[in-house]
């Protein structure tokens, strides 16, 4: 039988934050197809989402525990959870894939809220979407982005000692890169034997890995490896978004092969300076948009083609709201964030740092093992 | 600088068929906005799709080359693969994620097709389709699932030639089993032990690996590993998704710690020889039904809770078709498929086996190296 990541603790104060956010939008229902969302409020934490053959639904109703309704094929693992009312289906079905179901779980609802705003997808057949809202036709569905948004981003404690845990994992693998890499190695190579190395260092796995390697920077930051072999004074850099009973870590490092230009340690010295800069103004109160200035006063330059200085981070490796100019997003206490500046030298070449915080009522909690000004040489 | 899984001339085939039906159907222009369909046409592979926030899009006309219409972040490593015309937007953007760039592209066709059917999902906001579709409220939208699954499940041989390497890490990789796994081993540690193997064997990535142990069988098939320690009388079931260049193994393998039962002995023969029952027929002509009925009649039982008994494989985990009584979707030459026989034992326990073949005119090719009729005791 699966282990909860949480006690049911953790999903009766969700739960409770949810319908009272749910009762001040007038919500009925709240209706959910993606990951994130079905796990936020159940636990139900499996793999088997990279196959999209079946759909998964959860509808969270304004007063009453969550209801899944499943492939029979989860049935067991749900059962798992501190879930009781699970509606399951066989699927693949050869003409419904829990539509039905679906429609006569939210047809007693009003007005019912669904994910529909900015980094939400539809995780079903757009067929079957409209074939539900057909059958919903005196249901009024509307976006309900904004209060999910509102409840992740402020994180449990017990959700922070998960990060905690991971990124104490990933500064701990980092720590190792003078023994795990060198010039000669593919990148290919370093990627392999810095997954292997998060792996031992106690990751349950390793989502995300990308990086690139680079005389003074490299050419973007999220490329998969070559057989491109590291260089006496290349630049390298590898951001890792590893994962602990489903939450992640996401920073980087840079390290300098044989040795550092002077442009290269100017540059990751300003990198460092940024996240200072963003991390000492970091409080309750302030703005995503005043953490960006912070940044980019350091920086001398925007944001470039990444388009943020960082985000919100948990269980999916980047998270709302957003580093930007525009975002006016308020920091609160346990948001959990990214510092990811990075600059532009110029000739294709670029450099970005980054270190994993949480926003505390005083000075925030590093996550990361913050990296030192000056750039390690290996 | 990235580099490509494939020749130039393996897009330019994919982009050959596609047009070709496109013309059959009538359609002016293809939509895509989900990582599969996307790699497909351009090549273009990164796992910087794990992070939600930035919406991809694609779009394919009836004549001519691919628009990448995309975040400004990936403009880099897209300009690495064939396609020519990429089209950018500051994402996250705060008013405007690549709509209206996408609108002005996509308004010039009268019939524009996207999968809407079985299996897919849509990969940006509701609230931003709707702004589109009623920005191209003269356009005919359309669901092309069908002609994308037709195209997709007959496999390239370059795609083969991925597809077996893959699975030969695999097949490597449980070869270890005796030295890798034994009683008193937790799952976490097994599970953690087997990833590293697979890296070690040569996999990229192993996106998806789970499994379960129990006496006599396992109680499902989509768990996280627990703390449960291996005992002597365990049957140990994993099943893992690992990849090479962007390409899916996806097969299991069965151990009995110490020893196996006679019940567990008889079940995994009758398992591996309804994979023989269903391979022995495999050829051009049968469908997906004849190969479910070849396995049900060996197997004495229907599919239970796993709804099918085998699938599609390739750049996804789980792609179309499905083995089930009720697909009869025509096996043709080159379709990668996976028989993925299931048994009910009574009590909550089951057993499931499984292997990767490619369809051929003639018997069809092992690209997993089959299992024994005997159960390997470890």
């Amino acid at each position: 039988m699966a282990e909860p990541d949480f006690p049911e603790a953790e999903f009766e104060e969700r739960l409770a934050r949810a319908q009272r956010a749910m009762r001040a939008n007038g919500l009925d229902g709240l209706f959910f197809t993606t990951e994130a969302e079905v796990r936020y409020f159940t636990g139900f934490r499996t793999l088997f989402w990279q196959s999209p053959t079946r759909p998964w639904f959860l509808v969270v109703p304004a007063s009453g525990k969550p209801i899944a309704v499943i492939p029979q094929i989860g049935a067991h693992l749900m059962a798992s959870t501190w879930i009781d009312d699970i509606r399951t289906f066989s699927a693949p079905h050869p003409t419904d894939d829990g539509v039905s179901l679906l429609a006569d779980c939210l047809s007693r609802y009003g007005k019912i809220g669904m994910p529909m705003g900015r980094e939400s997808a539809l995780r079903m057949p757009l067929r079957d979407f409209r074939a539900l809202t057909t059958r919903l036709s005196s249901s009024e569905i509307v976006d309900a982005s904004d209060l999910m948004v509102k409840l992740r981003m402020v994180k449990s404690e017990r959700e922070i000692a998960l990060l905690r845990e991971i990124c104490g994992i990933g500064s701990a693998g980092f720590a190792n890169a003078a023994t795990l890499f060198h010039a000669g190695q593919s990148l290919k190579e370093v990627f392999r034997t810095f997954r292997i190395e998060l792996l031992r260092q106690g990751a349950d796995d390793v989502p995300y890995l990308v990086g690139g390697a680079g005389q003074g920077g490299y050419g973007d930051v999220i490329s998969p490896p070559t057989d491109q072999q590291l260089e006496a004074g290349d630049v390298l850099m590898l951001d890792t978004g590893a994962t602990k009973n489903g939450y992640f870590c996401d920073f980087d490092r840079n390290f300098a092969i044989g040795s550092a230009s002077d442009e290269v340690c100017k540059a990751h010295e300003k990198l460092v300076r940024a996240v200072k800069a963003a991390a000492d103004i970091a409080r309750p109160g302030k703005t995503c948009a005043d953490l960006f200035s912070a940044m980019t006063a350091v920086l001398g330059q925007e944001d470039g083609d990444v388009g943020r200085l960082g985000h919100g981070l948990g269980m999916q490796l980047t998270e709302m709201p957003s580093i930007t100019g525009f975002d006016m997003t308020g920091l609160k206490e346990n948001m959990v964030m990214t510092l990811e500046p990075s600059i532009d030298l110029g000739d294709g070449k670029m450099m970005v740092h980054e270190e994993n915080i949480v926003v505390r009522d005083g000075p925030p909690e590093f996550l990361s093992t913050p990296a030192p000004e000056e750039i390690t040489v290996i």
